[in-house]
């Protein structure tokens, strides 16, 4: 409930259209509208043309897939993430038209209503091949939010050629997400290289003293490029999402 | 050396104008020049326009000064942070125009070229008053870049009403930088009522488990809210190079 | 041996009944009774009308269902945590009239003895569904402490409405208990809200930084909502207990 | 603003009383007070005769001295912690009827409204001298509570028979602070003697591996007495925070 | 090579019956014999009646059972530890003269020479059931160097009654080796308790914030006992192995 | 209250010479002098020839003095640590006869009771000369105790030479304890050359990666040589007791 | 392209052979072959004889026979690290004449030209068998680079002798690579025992507070003996690589 | 003791010129030369021709100025490192021809002896001027072991152009040291470019995150340039005497 339809709403109090009793409950039962944050709901943009996301670590497969139908249901399109190869085959049999991403471990069903589209590209750097299934959750969600993307893969600062070679590619993202274990380094090359937002994602691959991404992700987080930001390990969603956030339209 | 550059110079050399040898010799001996990146300089957006940054800690007094007039001569601006009192007092003796602020320990000083406007405004919320400092790094900092900002100080989430009652402020912003210690729950908090991008800043502020700002940054990483990023503790001014990043016309 | 016995000891002795040489023997044997604390005994509180607890967890199945004929021998009742499925079943089928909840990997056992009600109810929050097993865990633990209970699950931080809609609930509480795993900000977000205790759990639901429940533990132990208190990762039970510490008669 | 007064307000609109244009802004303005809770704040149940709090880290002399006048000049009391000898002298000399605890390192300035009392005793017990400076801090704040308490000092569990010959003492506490450094073993002891709520406080006391009070924090939450609770290191006022929420009346 | 020995080689030159160069050979091609220490050797107080130890984690069915042999084919006992259920019931196939204890996953072959009697006994104290697996490997290794040991399981210090009742057994002790995970808190009671050496011996036992032993070795080393000692988490072999430095003969 | 006491009390009892009650009282108010071990308190063995001891970290200069004030009254000895420099030369002003330890910072007075002798000796060996501070805190304690020691400073594994020179040494002694810091491994090779008992000593010397003594702590834990144990950081103290309790005649 | 190449483009264009606008795409498309550095490519040395590495963690057992294959094609050698034992079959299967070592996990194959020699030999040296696997990849890996490479295994410096018999051997190699588990003390003897470099493999060998190889990591990090370097932990391929960096002809 | 000597006494043996036990008492009394290492001592190689190391932290001024006199007087150098100002200057005052560098803390004298070169250069790189303290204790080490270096400052990969227009230099060095604090992302960019040996000094340069160099000294760890070696937190000292092993003759 906007402001407006607030105003409209004491005006019929006003006028004695609506009994005050039942504009409290209009006001008291369901809070959230009455908050005169239009956008409290983190829900909302997603629904307006972007998919619901089902996040699938920690849930079982009939859960999965009654929220999936729950949500298809209404003719809205969904994204479910982390899911085990079982629970990807399941929802593929019960929604044929889903597409589904075994390396990003992925299942996308478009809505009806036809995404808007928002502009980029996005561009998503790799220093390693084994940093992929992160990269591709972010195009995943990237995709599902109406994105395009395009992918710079291994492309590690121990071969500086590589990432050079690929300048202008680079120089066409309005958005950069670099994925990078290990050492984690490529991100301040870049951020070094370009003047859009760099958007940093630690992941978990390495051994021994990457201590499961804690390297990287320090490593990020005390990039000598200024202006790097930094998601969590291995959460490719959660810098589409931030992408999403700098590239839509207000 | 851009591509226009490197193309006369290469014609230049088919011209006859320039010996092969040469022309080898200045391609090599500054290769950076060479590079197909017209924006490898990090330092060249700053300056276009934008100040030049002098990150005071670890500097003595005259290297600080020294700096500052080397930059100061050429009618350049300058943006000099982490500055102890006695920096900050000698950098303001020696150019009575610049600009102090004690809190966030910074110096400016306004270049002769007018500062082009980044369109903001960038909000900056802190969760407690002692988180100031850093909220006015990153504010002195957006101002630098020519980008306007607002604060909402002392709104964290044990006071929902506190930020609740700015609503119209945050929805106002193009970009969220909020700045919380202790248990860095506001973000997570921001991160569900706006859209635009948010980019935490965890704090030093806390004492005892909160471990010099550890205990905000993993809340921050982990917010539930998706799209927030986070940047390195008490780095204000690396949050607002970020917005810089985002809202930077290109 | 409690003060009446020992009285009765020491007037034996007075009476010549008793040796005093028998006597020292009989009080330096067992020290634990000369103690003139009634409540030295962790269990006793539980034998009164309390089950006993049978913590599962590094325990064989045949420990297990030993353990818990010993008790029912008695005509007492028990609670079974941190049991595996085959556990839950041999319990099961053991004590056909034995309670089972697969989401908290618990067994009660009703005693013989009515239970004598403690007054509640206690709330159960939850910040995501991937929550509810250490949120069960609690709860059947207050169901076998005789205490009543509701669940306020899924309502987390980032969608603020999910909450405060919920804050008729909320008020009725005597206790708290919130249940959250990555940022862990809940607590103090409910903190601010109730004067009610509020006893935060953290749970190590979450990946990467938030490092097995490390992340909102450091957040609910620097909660800026004054005088909330925490228990260890994923101890539903032991919220529960220290909730009947507080509620229970004294 | 509660439900009366919300349906107060909108029946003032159903009759023309009010404008609903108005009606709007008392509503909009300040949303704290239109959502369902009446608890939102969460200083009021302090300002209902408890004092406000002044927290004094990293706040310079002359702002704790002027939000002390403004709290002060309404008539209120305030409690200010973790104040340098200075600001406690600035303040006695400001306010000459404020309370001084110097161990503690905190003022307390009553109100002009009689301190309702919360019923007690509260035990304050702690393992070593060196531990005062918290349990005085907790001491402090629940005097400024209105809340009765008796100190068990220096009852460390390497040498037992100082805390059991405390027994009585122990027994008549309603709730049981324990704090304590080192090893802080004391909680766990302590929680076996008594069935009261028990909330533990880590001390930063210890040098080498005791980490700044990590080994005392992850001792508590670990305590093999069911149902301790655990607040921040050296955190003193959170203790007594927490056991004002549990005693106070409701 | 002993002092005897070396001054017969040295004589042997006098004498001319050995060459200098030879001799030189004899001394340089094996140092060890030819340092001053009889003791350098770290297996010779085992061989000296003690059975040699084969550390049997990391090591395949084969490796095990082919060094068993090979000591064995001497006469010489062995103690195996850290053995898989399968290696166990290989080397018992081999010699089922060997003693197993499935609980601390060890196998016991004595040696042809009968062992000599060390001083004892120990008492091994367990602050739960669960530190029977440790607390067992310290037990067998003692029976293995032929020193008795007394076991005081589930003697907790939630429950003080249940060590108090015990001191008879704990003052006989001539060494006591403290078992415990959790919070680890046993060790600084019983180094309160008595005056004998005390070997901590923190567990992997516990969840959460007990990150797998870290929590109770950190309160073991800030026992505030003086005096207790403490070994690596789990390793009741090398307490064992303590003990027994401390009450063999020399 | 001893045995004897107790009985005492017993007999009076059944002489009619004490009411049942009584002597209730007595035995129920204090409870530790009723418990059956001698040796519940901790400072018993010390008051029998050994000093008292002062830990001085976190007292006041007047405390330190009031403490040592009250022993010295009664004729006994006490041992000051961590004592500053102006609380040693406090000390001294007030106790000539005292031996102060700069290095140790310790200051020791001898009881008026002549100190029975304790077996030894006690070598303490240390990896570098920066170690000094430790293990002089270590010696200056075994002096207290009454336990001779000699010292082996500056061998180091890095010039193995210099500690198997001292060989003859270190077979005298019938305790070690080894003293370092940075990589801690002095203990590790100690403990092969000697089977006497090795109770090794992290100190907080080194830098960088050496994190306040962390990394020589775990290296001593982890100590391949058997039967090595470990104090805390620093804690030269701790060791001298743990030595104390080795050789004490029982 | 190296600087011949370079030069003959411009002459080409400066004798009219190329258009400057085509030079230009020449020189900007792949930028690392206008870098002037011949040895931008990690891969350079490798290929000049060396092999080329495909690191099998993480990499299904197709992509890792399609890369062999895609190499050998070119009559290339190969060498494979981290390999399962399946993919190590599926290697030998597709080339019989690949070198396998399980112990190491590795598969070679030779190249068809004949690589050349590097000088050496490198000791690889072991604290205990179950650090064998590291060794193994390491003197595969030498193997591999056609350096020679001696073992000295299970000469931990618990037994002194064990490593000092073996002197011989040590003085002779060129580089010493010292790999050791639990207290990682090796390297700090081997540093004082020899002149050449010395490269430190912690091993995440060892249990409890080993901490999967930090506690080795932290003492080789501070190793007193003084330049002895470091690498990741159980990396020996890395350890061989730097050997081959310090032996190479150049 | 060589072989030789050791050959000389054995042959004095042999013909009767010393008595046997007067031989074993020389070989037995001094080990340290009996060893059949040459290179036992690890002073050895500095003092051939290399001057002798004197580490000042935690040294008093005193024993500074004793220990550089009593080399001195034989007519040694000596490096100092880790002095403060008043130590340096102390030096300087007894030692006129002494060099200081004060940024490097370092004071060298050389000795009478004239140095043997030792091949070089080696390229000392810093990725900010705030590593130059670090970075110069490298280089003043090198001048002492008589090895050139040379300084490639500031060159971090935030502006990559800094650091590949420096490739002729870079190529050149036989050695490169990269200190680097932050990210500490340089020596894998420099690792890649480079096939001379490579070792990596993380700086406790940064805040926050940084940990005190606990980020760039895992990245460096973890660094995907192969072969890459580490030391210790501004351990600039050991980076040099590491290079010094790799290119001292033998």
């Amino acid at each position: 409930m906007n402001s407006d339809q607030a105003l409209e709403l004491l005006r019929a109090v006003a006028q004695g259209a609506i009994d005050p009793r039942e504009a409290l409950h209009v006001l008291a039962l369901d809070p959230a509208q009455s908050l005169p944050f239009a956008t409290v709901d983190r829900h909302r943009a997603l629904r307006q043309g972007f998919p619901e996301v089902i996040y699938g670590a920690g849930k079982t497969l009939d859960q999965v897939v009654a929220i999936a139908e729950r949500i298809a249901a209404d003719g809205n399109g969904f994204l479910a993430t982390r899911l085990e190869s079982v629970a990807q085959a399941a929802l593929q049999a019960r929604f044929p038209a889903a597409r589904i991403n075994e390396t990003a471990r992925t299942v996308f069903l478009a809505g009806d209503a036809p995404l808007s589209e928002v502009a980029g590209p996005v561009a998503v750097v790799t220093a390693g091949t084994s940093d992929l299934p992160v990269a591709d959750e972010a195009m995943e969600t990237l995709h599902a939010l109406g994105c395009a993307s395009l992918r710079l893969a291994d492309v590690g600062v121990a071969g500086l050629h590589r990432l050079l070679s690929r300048g202008e590619e680079l120089r066409r993202a309005r958005v950069v997400i670099v994925v990078a274990g290990m050492d984690g380094a490529l991100p301040s090359v870049v951020g070094g290289l370009v003047a859009a937002p760099v958007i940093a994602v630690p992941t978990s691959v390495g051994y021994g003293a990457a201590f499961s991404g804690l390297a990287p992700l320090l490593t990020m987080l005390n990039s000598c490029a200024a202006g790097v930001t930094v998601v969590n390990i291995d959460n490719g969603f959660g810098a589409a999402m931030a992408a999403a956030r700098i590239l839509r339209e207000r």
